[in-house]
């Protein structure tokens, strides 16, 4: 049973929060990464990026940074993480599984967002900050940081790439405004629809589609479906067999009615 | 004041369960995004991906997918979204902002996991299908979708990248199993120590650097620093300043403290 969960309305990270955020990439070796960081801070609502003594000098003409070249172009380089950071009151450094033994306290991503809403709540400014692509944070990097976040991944294979890294982060920072967009009403009556379905075993896909075509056929052999409208009813009736959640057994009993109304069809003159 | 919140324990997907979730790209037309998803799926634990109709006939090979070249490997391609999905029992189309007058219930991801667990109570089996990059899912890959799930992006820049997006879904897909990695008591205290630092204005990272120049100053001049210790010396400081959360107040009492005790240090002969 599904029941909606007090997070969200409770984590939610206002708009005008989100200016006092920066994206701080720590010495990144591929301007196509940084193109894809700005990107995903863009979608995500986010603006100020600041880059520390990055690789390659031309990384503000990335073309990974679809709809963000102003984002980048705007970007702040500075030579050290020290510098970058010297405004922010809490400088939070990223990472997966690579934190051995760790001399700050670490969460996982998922509870970040009260840490961040307890500093914004105050006059403080946040930093969140990732390290280069092969080898993460150093150790001194992040000896500048006031807390650890670490993305939960997979123990056999947890170093991300950088540009999915800070979708991810970026997506979970602002994951609770849901209200915005989607009224809890519409949410609930899909929930709804949902639950009514039942617990019956579902048809899968390639069952909903023999039916499909057996009632195609059925609806051009009654000539309820003139030539013109054949895609159009195809495609309504894909949308239609969908909606309904078949259960197997449905969908066999479906069949045998259709095909015996086609067999009908065949041989109506008898 | 932060109260944990019960979705940690409640929107949990099992491990085994993720066996039964495929990742499909419809028409992906840059083989780097196809390895990029499959660096992502093995980043969160799937391992199920299949391509259908790619651009590329190379796509095999694509060297973003950084550690996952068997899951690679081991894909299916098929030559159309209906064969991929023939044996699903729950399809779910994603995209941000795109879906006019959408046929189907949409979901915003972060509500996503609940439908999913539904699904997979049963026998189900799962496909979660991102559309190729310049304009995702055309209204017909939707018409095979039980559920449509909206990524929450900015209405300003909503296209994502799409081995971001596949990125960003698998951890909304994952992040719910909190408890392997994080028992709840070191999140408990971690949580509860940032609460002890109180609602003061705190200082920002720069002030930090002045007081631990300050201080480390004195250590030298007082002798208790000598010149083999001091980079670690520096390095535990930095630490240690950020661990007691300093307020701006604290840290001007503090440099005052210390730039009287440097210069008696100076002055000591007098």
């Amino acid at each position: 049973m599904y029941r909606r969960q007090p997070s969200y309305n409770g984590c939610l990270l206002a708009e005008t929060q989100r200016d006092r955020i920066d994206v701080v990439l720590v010495s990144p070796r591929n301007p196509l990464n940084i193109g894809a960081a700005a990107r995903a801070m863009a979608n995500f609502g986010f603006e100020r990026l600041t880059i520390v003594a990055p690789f390659e000098a031309h990384w503000r003409e990335a073309k990974s940074a679809v709809g963000a070249p102003e984002l980048l172009q705007n970007a702040r380089e500075t030579a050290t993480l020290a510098e970058a950071i010297a405004e922010f009151t809490f400088v939070v450094g990223t990472g997966t599984l690579t934190y051995r033994k760790p001399e700050q306290p670490v969460v996982p991503l998922p509870a970040l967002v009260p840490f961040i809403q307890q500093e914004l709540q105050g006059a403080g400014r946040v930093g969140i900050v990732f390290g280069p692509e092969k080898h993460g944070l150093t150790r001194e990097d992040l000896s500048y940081c006031h807390l650890l976040v670490e993305i939960p991944t997979d123990a056999r294979q947890p170093s991300m790439n950088l540009g999915q890294a800070v979708a991810v982060c970026l997506y979970e920072l602002t994951r609770g405004e849901l209200t915005r967009t989607h009224p809890d009403k519409t949410l609930d009556s899909t929930i709804e629809k949902f639950q009514a379905a039942g617990a019956d075993r579902k048809a899968p896909s390639g069952a909903l589609d023999r039916l499909s075509d057996v009632v195609e056929q059925t609806m051009t052999g009654a000539g309820y479906s003139p030539q013109i409208m054949q895609a159009a009813n195809r495609h309504n009736l894909r949308l239609l067999l969908r909606r309904l959640s078949w259960t197997e057994s449905d969908v066999k009993h479906a069949l045998g009615l259709f095909r015996r109304i086609l067999w009908r069809l065949a041989h109506r003159d008898r």
